[in-house]
């Protein structure tokens, strides 16, 4: 049986969730290179690489015209990049990954991969689709961090082919890090819910603050304007590439939140104080029991 | 010159804002009753006079018969109601307050008060409007707590005969309290701003609940729909009266959200990729300059 700390590990795209995901690895799964394990690094950003280096977060670094040498050693690759640039990468460099590897993704919007599987996996390889359902507001290397991924959700979507042994090895590997829930699901449920949970919210805050009179009506509020809005301090290219790739799903979850919004507003135009108080009361239990089931709660 | 501890303090409404103002006053202003000072309580709940009394956050309960007689020995009241709760207390017991007191409330919508101002008003009594910009999801004196005021604004309506001395009185106890800014303004400002940071975002977040096609969503979520929501765990009369008293500020503003996400939502079901990358980039920078002047972000 293949252990988690005689891995090759290597990490495309050292950014923020590429960096944390290595900082993680390093202080959870393999502390040090050992004879058998190591952490091998790979950026177009040549800075992020040698700090990472440097903090001894990855082990070695490699460049655009070096990556597939790193490819050829790994037991497992990470492939931290945007949605479209996954499929590029996967595609371009298909024929270097090392025989038996396990490969796996972080893209949140997965039609993109799964319209695409033919041309990216090669049946020697097990191609894991994933993703780690954590992250925040921050860009860079600079900015990642191993804690982020603390009690958060792990999405991941095996396929058919997927070997036994190696999907454990996975939900093993996710579990070191720090994710307390693995949700098992496939391409087309995982983005239709995410398009509810992380696409629509970001479309909603992203609204919300584009609404807003001025920038000084904070000093008028208690918070919750903060809470809602966190989230809109976004990666504009990373979100403007989520909500296309992902568009029919986010479309009609927004149709559905403009529907309930109408309700509210209708019954607030009427002042239909019964009904008002039925929606806020069925809402609030709605929600109450989802905080129940949400282990981070 | 009057002292903030040589104040007797009546509480009316001991729920989770009296109860936590009531607290607050004790563990900075009052530590212990004195010769002059103390805190009074009022409340229709008999469970919540007995638990603050037993708790020493207030000296003397008083019930509705007898709430007169703990406002003739008020130097400063606290009317914590519900809003339309308070305005017919200040109307009914008008003739009760002590010549020279200092009267607030906490009300989250001004309207009604404004334009209620004769009858509810005396003019040896200085009532100063004002809104603790500080609560949560929970209800009832035992959720209260001294300590969720810290960092947060107050809004506060002095009125054209307020005493400059009494104002700044009443600024002096906020700030004991915990509260770091102190914004002074007119109840149309307020109304009009509050249904910006405070309604609206509990309208959408009321909606953004209603809209979830069940209650097992969190599982495939990161944090952002957690953060959005937490708010809809709402009190449904008070926010069903909040709405209602404050509906046509609160309906401009609504339509003002709607036309931003329905440009959104344009552009992503036009594929505008340019279009949609402007939009959000501009959101991202008017939200940093709203969390740089955020004193608590």
């Amino acid at each position: 049986m293949k252990k988690l700390s005689d891995f090759t590990y290597g990490i495309v795209g050292l950014g923020l969730m590429g960096g944390s995901l290595a900082k993680a690895i390093r202080a959870s799964v393999l502390a040090v290179p050992s004879a058998m394990g190591s952490i091998l690094g790979y950026d177009v950003n040549q800075a992020s690489l040698e700090m990472a280096k440097q903090q001894h977060v990855v082990d070695e670094v490699f460049a655009t015209d070096t990556v597939d040498a790193m490819l050829s050693r790994c037991d497992f690759v990470y492939i931290c990049l945007y949605p479209h640039a996954t499929v590029d990468f996967l595609k371009a460099h298909k024929a270097a990954f090392k025989t038996g590897a396990i490969v796996s993704d972080i893209s949140g919007v997965k039609a993109l991969l799964f319209t695409n599987m033919e041309a990216i996996i090669r049946p020697d390889v097990d191609f894991i689709p994933g993703h780690p359902m954590a992250g925040n507001e921050r860009e860079g290397y600079a900015c990642s961090s191993g804690d982020i991924f603390k009690r958060h959700n792990y999405i991941v979507m095996p396929l058919p082919q997927t070997k036994p042994e190696n999907l454990e090895l996975f939900k093993q590997l996710v579990t070191l890090l720090g994710f307390t829930r693995i949700v098992e699901t496939d391409a087309r449920v995982h983005d239709h819910k995410i398009a509810f949970t992380s696409q629509l919210c970001h479309v909603i805050a992203s609204a919300l603050v584009d609404s807003a009179e001025d920038t000084e009506v904070t000093a008028f509020g208690g918070g919750s304007f903060e809470d809602l809005t966190r989230i809109a301090m976004i990666n504009a290219p990373l979100w403007t590439e989520l909500f296309l790739a992902n568009r029919e799903e986010l479309l009609s979850h927004i149709d559905c939140f403009e529907r309930s919004l109408a309700r509210l507003k209708e019954d607030i135009a009427g002042q239909d104080a019964a009904d008002l108080e039925v929606y806020l009361e069925a809402v609030r239990k709605k929600r109450v029991a989802m905080s129940r089931i949400d282990s981070r709660a």
